[in-house]
């Protein structure tokens, strides 16, 4: 059984590619740039980090990020990109997350060596799932809790994002709840404000979700932002449960994986994983965290759905990029087929009807949740009919018939994909 | 009074500035790139964001990050640098700090109108001042706890950074504290691994500091890594206040704001906050976070210090970098004079007497932490001789005498300019 932590790099140096990936060991493990007295041979062949591979990419053009230093002796090196993996005794970290990041990440993206240092992969041993409790619900659990099986889950975000009173949100609420949607979220600006009290606004939603249910049997799920100082988050959490909330929200970048984990160690509720911030992690080819290694962090904190963007997005990330991250999300990571271990990928972003198709085509799955704004309530047919036209190209994307055809038979649907055909996304 | 939340960027763009700065204040406050219903009059200017200013920087070469998109309409548009102001009304996020990191970053870096987007200055008003206690120590209450005044608190990183045994870190912090050091500190990779378990790393270590200050009157300061999940580091912090320590350290980007917060509100000692994985905000000049916005969200947190590098330091920081986050460190945040409101900033990493001339001249201030391991470990005349040569120095460049004229009466520090005056941070 793996018991090593190993991470993989994209990196650019203009040091021999065997030196800088044992400047990267060093510096992450043992040490320092030079021996120090107490490091023994085998302290360091015990706790070293072992450079496990290299992979010469061949040499770039230019240098990808500036202030890089070249190896002494040769200042007229030429800048190589490589693949470096390297692997750490678990003993080093235990089973920390906070202790995994400062280890894989941490000082990695300031050595001078470097002009390019991205962490494209980790994996981490299964001790981590005896650690961590993980997603609670994942993709089957979440399912059960909205009462949804073989299509998305279909929701949206309340907006204007800032600003609407506590009535006006219910009301909105009701709008949508009423036209048929399975899931509501808060946007990530959205906390606790004066005129939209965390409570008032959570109690009111509630409501409006109850009557519902008790007409429908299905109870929409609520992803209420709690993202917060720890103290706040654990009171927002239990008002949630007292209250018969299903789900609440986090922004991940901005509460820590400490405070994810907090979390969802005194959760019953689904925890929706918001990636506000990602942009950062990911703008630059040649800096940050990809999203294979950036979801994985999360998940073993203990989140049951992560972000991933949409086809044909108002962002400005590739289609491939979200199809692949998604993907992500629905691939175990650890050996434990007795508790949930994938978790639901959430598009969202200028979706409507039209890209339903495609993003079936690419995942070859109806397992995500599918967040719509515009492609909903600026349906001509109104709000119902834009959740309907959400449904039925999810029907025929599931059915393997094409969105063109369906429409035929199905007005709502047609009416999507004329109005929101053209200028997805922008 | 201000009472509003001001963030200003460096960002790219090929749109227009004026529509690009509406997009970022659009996304990041009451919405979307298109109005929604409930969108009124009076709730955008009421919780809109406000652009407050934009400079144009003029024409860029070309565009720094890939992605970008241009305006519909003008494919061929060049991009432009500006400098974008935007303003929030307090009310939108309130006083929590993660709320605010959501607000002023968030989906910026994401924004398909940008190839470049950089937080550069952050203002908050007086009323996160109220709202979060704020460095108990900073750099006063540090200077007491230690008992050091008219200098620099000259300390040490305990190396190999892994590997070492509890006896053995408790026999390196005799030969330091022995050697004259006021502070020691566990590295960032240093947690809690099986071979070094906190209590007992800990409390070995506190009992070779308390056996030096019944002999010396001062009591050494160890900034202890608790960095860790929430229930870890409180009871991490427990033990430290229990044992009579008076710093924990924590390595912020991996620990979160919240759980510096949190920390802070249980805490009685000093917090030493460790910037590792700082690199992923500042690496890139077209993409992330200055040091400036950076450093205070972590002051509001409660941090006592903050790492800023060093002069000629071993990774790719320029020291001018260095110098304006040391300097950021000494500037006040709030009229607040009622407490502490700056940090002492920690210069590390390649430092020996050899940058104490350069590094006081720079900021004008014996205000600061400067830690030294190859700099006291390899002096040619021992550890004591090591520590000597730094107060040595520091005495100098304190009463404006060159370090070559005070070495010519002052052996050790004269041993230490010889031998590691080249090749300074290699």
């Amino acid at each position: 059984m793996q018991s090593r932590i190993v991470a993989t790099y994209l990196v650019e140096t203009r040091y021999p590619l065997e030196a800088a990936a044992a400047a990267m060991a060093g510096e992450q493990s043992s040490g320092t740039f030079r021996p120090v007295p107490g490091e023994t041979p085998e302290l360091l062949s015990r706790y070293g980090a072992r450079v496990e591979a290299i992979e010469d990419l061949g040499e770039a053009d230019a240098q990808a990020l500036p202030f890089s230093r070249p190896p002494l002796g040769d200042p007229s090196a030429r800048p190589r990109r490589a693949r470096v993996t390297l692997s750490w005794n678990l003993d080093n970290t235990g089973t920390i997350l906070s202790s995994v990041w400062s280890t894989v990440l941490g000082n990695l993206f300031e050595l001078h060596h470097f002009s390019a240092m991205k962490l494209v992969d980790l994996v981490l041993p299964d001790a981590f799932a005896d650690a961590y409790p993980g997603p609670a619900f994942g993709v089957e659990g979440t399912r059960r809790l909205v009462g949804v099986s073989g299509r998305p889950v279909i929701g949206t975000i309340i907006k204007p994002s800032v600003g609407l009173t506590v009535e006006a949100t219910a009301e909105l609420a009701d709008t949508l709840i009423s036209a048929g949607l399975d899931f509501i979220k808060d946007d990530e600006l959205m906390g606790d404000p004066p005129h939209s009290p965390f409570a008032a606004r959570f109690g009111a939603v509630m409501d409006v979700i109850d009557r519902h249910a008790d007409r429908t049997g299905r109870k929409a799920m609520f992803a209420a932002n709690i993202s917060g100082d720890i103290d706040q988050m654990r009171r927002r959490l239990d008002l949630i449960e007292k209250r018969g909330g299903t789900c609440a929200m986090l922004v991940l970048n901005s509460v820590g994986l400490p405070g994810v984990a907090e979390v969802r160690r005194h959760s019953s509720v689904a925890i929706h994983g918001h990636r506000a911030g990602w942009g950062l992690f990911s703008r630059s080819p040649d800096l940050g965290v990809s999203y294979t290694a950036y979801q994985k962090f999360w998940r073993v904190a203990g989140v049951d759905h992560m972000h991933v963007n949409g086809l044909s997005n108002k962002f400005c990330e590739p289609d491939e990029s979200v199809v692949a991250s998604a993907r992500e999300c629905l691939t175990p990571m650890f050996s434990r087929p007795d508790r949930p271990d994938t978790v639901m990928p959430v598009f969202s972003s200028g979706q409507s009807a039209v890209q339903a198709e495609a993003t079936h085509a690419a995942l070859g799955s109806c397992d995500l949740i599918y967040c719509c704004g515009g492609g909903i309530m600026a349906h001509p047919g109104g709000v119902a009919a834009g959740v309907r036209s959400l449904r039925e190209a999810w029907e025929a994307a599931a059915a393997g018939i094409p969105a063109r055809d369906h429409a035929a038979t199905h007005p709502d649907l047609k009416a999507a994909l004329e109005t929101f055909g053209r200028g997805a996304g922008r």
